[in-house]
């Protein structure tokens, strides 16, 4: 992968990138206390301390350690602690229990972050092609933290029967209902898709976005828009967490051993309306905004449901091609991110922001897909199993970590995500 | 699917096919004893009593109870026992507790079997197209079922302490080490693959093999014939399942979790060789014999182990087109399946028949699939997560029951099925 | 203990119960399949088969394997089958996969049976004392087993959905109501209880039961019978599943996590009875008869509801010390051991035979217990933790087997045996 | 109970025990951060947050919402967090999620007990008989929980791998070896145990201590002393945990699916040594010191191989009587609690203090045994099966909590409490 033999950022924009993601990550985290900060909701989610702290590790093993003669590790016993799943980097803490690490305290490892950043920023200007990638990479890497870092703590919060607001924001007007779904149709024939590594001017990517290929897509179309709550709710009033028709059967299994009857956070109030818990607390179910935090076997079943399907990786990727990354409702500010009503206009909207969207496509290598070497080479190709392609960005994706050959993945059953969907169909 | 349409196979044909279908399970079954027969090894398996139950009620059902007038149900309460998952057809037995069905008994099961068969054979001259479909179809769920029955029946006699042999047969001398593998360059650039349900002479095939389409392949080569044993045995004594750099992460667990050292039914024996549990009973590991009872982790890992990477379903079944899938070790009479070691000669051997072939590709719809109506199309479709497909056949597939646009699925962790592996690289 | 190392039977007497009791195992299963002797239906249940084979390797090992020379093991791949729990006599299969072992048959088993049978008897005359201690305890051991066969048989059937009787049986006219409960006054101040192993004219008891030892009891009385499935009714008519303060809290936790709501074995019927299955079929719960399958969490809160406490095993075996423990409904013939309704009359009734009665205690050493010596001293001792002690006899139990100082011993949520209560009160 | 009708207290001494327990809990917890404070171990334990939070829920709800005629509720949701089991007192947040939630945060629990501390005091002298009882309850009750306290946050910072210290303490020298083991001769015949509610100089019981009551013990005798760090040594060196004769079936079990090895938070050194874990850090085991943190199932089996056996709690309980409670190594101040070797001296040492003594009791009912009317008759007497009885006090017990008649009791297989074991023996 280009990105760990050479940098594709120019070294003040380098400089600036570091500087800007760290400081979003403590700006993040700056409503929660200690305890907040600390404690894990679930195995799938972290502690926020614990990426604070794991994003840390990650400059000061990769860069600092290895690339900068002379560095003392901050304390020795942390990086067991902070280590996530990289097995080439030895043992590490049972990720179950990262709630269970009290000690260092949130205030430590912000001291430990501050130490770190100085240290590399003061290292920076002497770094070699290979460290800078690194840096690079580390701050993409961090980015990633950053959405799970929201995540994370709105799955913690939503155990709280006090329903505690992180962010409190004023709730506005609510928005108009959007136009009625037009379908766009997509280009067909042999299109590429895919990250270009070797290309200098193709800027950052991961190594599992790439190589660029061909693929053959089929004649197809999407939806303009994403689905919204109100169109959900007439899921819902239909029987569909019901009908064991419209599920996968995996999916059918999971929506009765949970007892799963709508979206995460969505909750029923006493008046028969539904309420949904996020990062600014509990609210009315906006119905204009786009459905989130739904399983890969609820956009499935929901499409299957709407005479539709969900878009190909390929589908969705072509069409984004020439749409803005940085464009739509994406992370800039610490704050309470949430999906948006879509504009009225033409063409496809909300590809970029707003919520990921799960694609029809096994996350799965790209033809001649080779892992980056060394530790970091842990980082995408292991997961190529049973997990389902979502493509753009969210309400809580950092602006700038997007593009259109990005590739997250997620198993089909989860959805602490702000996840959602667009569909799409054959023509 | 036009098979539900319209048979596509001739008026005696189809008598044919459905009578020796028939007569080949209730031979498959003619070893066992009742409690054989009836007791469930694990919740993936079920019983052959089963089996030979569920295929009979397919039958029933579908054809006598729905298209021929007047047909009484043998027993009115057997089929709440024996649905298998078609959630239209109603409620029924959790899978789990199959093995808890002491009554009816094997004897009166065979007694319906041979209600059903004359009903049918009866009625066959008289039925319309769509139910002869049915038949057709019946005929080949059956085929499936009687693999299902081999492999289920012999993980339940590995549980037994005394390892019994369902057939006994004679050893004969070791079969000589196939020749190192050599690379078979495929086709590349588009080629249609898939089903084609609306080509009169295509032949039978289930929904999920179609619609047949174009894919684009790029530049690879296939291993001439299977992995063996003795390669296996390279890869376990290489540190293969110790050492986490050549396994998928969902693998690695898989491993630490079961324990997993070696193939499902491999043994250490005291002299620390290994031997293998099978259909007829307990013996040495052959080491020209193609490996099998792999899960795709394993099949993934030692591909990268061996510097190579598992075919995709688009590469083996282009390379497949023009190969004949009547030939190979396949299942024809009653007896213990087991892998052949590869014949010596020229190209592709061992593509239909010694083990299925795990492939690189997720089990997820083609384009323009549409799932077959009424119950029936809850067959294949509601499948399609979390599965990889297998391609070929095995030394227990019934003859005739292959083709080179089959997809067999199986999550990523079983392995009690004859699966094995052929290696792929790109060029 | 007394019995180990001397038998307590003349030896005519030995060897009639020797005879007795093996043919009256033998007589249970005749109506099961080999099927319905191999299933295990739960893990605390284990199959027919298995109890054949278990009392029949008891047998063999501690008799003929240890006392007559030159006996040769049936075969010596058995044990391993067929040993229970005693850790001495070396590793054995796993308790939960008994069920997985439909080789060898259930004809095979009874000729193992048969062959141990013809051995030992003919090998009685000439045993020592020690080794026809054994004969005795083993024939007690099968006793227990023959009681558990039928309670794990009606465990098995009870998951078929097809209601199996395993015996026919006329369903007569339902017995009348027994008159209101009475209460009797048991001894006060210091009694003993206990068996004594010191006295040759105590008869066999197992070690648990001794030493005898004083215990002083409180002023109380006894209900003067069981408790019935109308009084149970009315148990379930007052809310009594559904109001915690009647429940400890292991037991309350047991009844939301099971969904418990009625005895086990009763059902919904369609038109809002309770009907119960038993080893006779399915039928309508009798009014009159004892309440049956519960376990010590419903007895606690039965009696708690019913403003009465349930007897201590003092109190109990003090109340039975002068009644005849050859009395009452117990098991004479292979059929469908079911609990009756209390006959009329004065005083305790029902204190031996038709169910096993909860008490308070928990079955815990005597003082001065000690184990017997050896491999049958891992019979009692070892399970003194958890579990609650159980007086009398059930309809299940085979005449002969219980007297006052019997300790049977079940954890406090099992309830797959005979088991129901007598309520006491202090005074 | 009497004490739920009048307290035992004199109106100072109620007032200065409230005060004196109040700040104890809160000195306890002045080492902790919020994120200490809040997480949640295991199961079994609960955040120091909670406790603090649960024990000041107990007053407010049970005393000034109750007694204290226009009492506001600091904060009406809280009670829905904060109550422990207390079926009447409505709903309540699951048990095993306590540690989620992260508000109100330490600070404003401390903020909640000032105010209901000042409360109290101000309402004090006003206060009924039975709201006084109340209060005297609540102290004991919060005494409970300050034991609690201290075991659940040492099995907190035990799952923390850089083992941080909760109070650093200097070391000492090492505590010379106790002198060997004496066996003390008990009373035998009739004794009185248990608290007698119904005497006005009695003092402070639960129910479930009463009531006051005869029992007959045989002849025994006690240990002098506790069984030692260096004698468990000789347990493990000997094979203990090995050899399955020496433990009840249940602990097997136990000991092998749990991997058990040694008392809980010993830890193998690098050396081959023992280090323990504990509430001033990672340390050597300490030789003359009294073994902690072991369970039931252990303390039984070591009773087993030292050819001894565990008191009973009556026997325990008549030996005790004499002793004073308020003497030995119990907790008066907040620090690293720890138990210490025994002195040299005649006559029974550490009954009281040091470690919780497990006896060979069952937790079940006295004769006559009526639980406290109303919600605060939950407190003991829904826990009677499947528990054993501990007698004593340990050295995180706050002094003044233990008497001769207390009942601590605990399931067979816990033991992150300061569990230990005194021989007995028959005579």
């Amino acid at each position: 992968m280009a990105t760990l033999l050479k940098s594709t950022a120019a070294p003040d924009a380098l400089s600036s990138l570091f500087r800007n993601v760290r400081a979003l990550s403590e700006a993040l985290v700056a409503p929660l206390s200690d305890a907040d900060a600390t404690v894990q909701s679930m195995d799938d989610a972290s502690p926020a301390k614990w990426h604070l702290a794991h994003t840390t590790w990650f400059f000061e093993s990769f860069v600092l350690r290895d690339h900068v003669p002379g560095y003392q590790l901050f304390d020795d016993r942390w990086p067991f602690l902070f280590n996530s799943y990289y097995e080439v980097e030895g043992p590490r803490y049972a990720r179950p229990r990262r709630g269970m690490i009290t000690r260092p305290s949130l205030a430590e490892v912000l001291c430990w972050r501050a130490h770190v950043n100085a240290a590399l920023i003061e290292a920076l200007p002497e770094l070699g092609d290979r460290a800078r990638a690194l840096v690079e990479l580390g701050c993409h890497h961090e980015q990633q933290h950053q959405e799970l870092l929201l995540t994370d703590i709105l799955s913690l919060f939503a155990l709280n029967p006090l329903a505690p607001a992180i962010w409190d924001m004023p709730r506005g007007a609510p928005a108009p209902a959007p136009a009625p779904l037009r379908w766009i149709e997509g280009a067909h024939g042999i299109v590429e898709i895919g990250h270009d590594g070797t290309d200098v001017n193709a800027g950052f990517g991961f190594d599992c976005e790439g190589p660029r290929h061909p693929v053959l897509l089929p004649r197809h179309a999407l939806g303009d828009r994403l689905v919204t709550n109100a169109e959900w709710r007439g899921f819902i009033d239909d029987g569909g967490y019901e009908r064991p028709d419209f599920w996968l059967s995996d999916g059918w299994t999971w929506v009765q051993r949970e007892g799963i009857e709508a979206p995460l956070y969505w909750r029923h109030q006493p008046d028969g309306e539904w309420a949904q818990f996020a990062l600014d607390g509990l609210h009315p179910v906006r119905p204009a905004a786009p459905v989130t935090h739904i399983s890969y076997y609820e956009a499935d079943a929901f499409a299957r449901w709407a005479g539709a399907r969900l878009p190909t990786e390929a589908e969705w990727e072509s069409a984004a091609a020439t749409l803005d990354p940085l464009g739509g409702n994406q992370l800039d500010t610490a704050g309470p991110a949430r999906p948006r009503a879509a504009t009225n206009g033409e063409g496809l909207r909300q590809m970029f922001g707003d919520v990921w969207e799960w694609t029809a496509s096994a996350y799965l290598a790209y033809p001649g897909f080779r892992p980056a070497p060394g530790a970091v080479g842990e980082y995408n190709g292991k997961f190529m199993s049973g997990q389902f392609v979502l493509k753009g960005a969210s309400c809580a994706t950092p602006r700038g970590h997007a593009r259109a050959s990005y590739r997250n993945f997620f198993y089909p059953h989860q959805r602490w995500q702000f996840t959602g969907l667009r569909l799409a169909k054959d023509l």
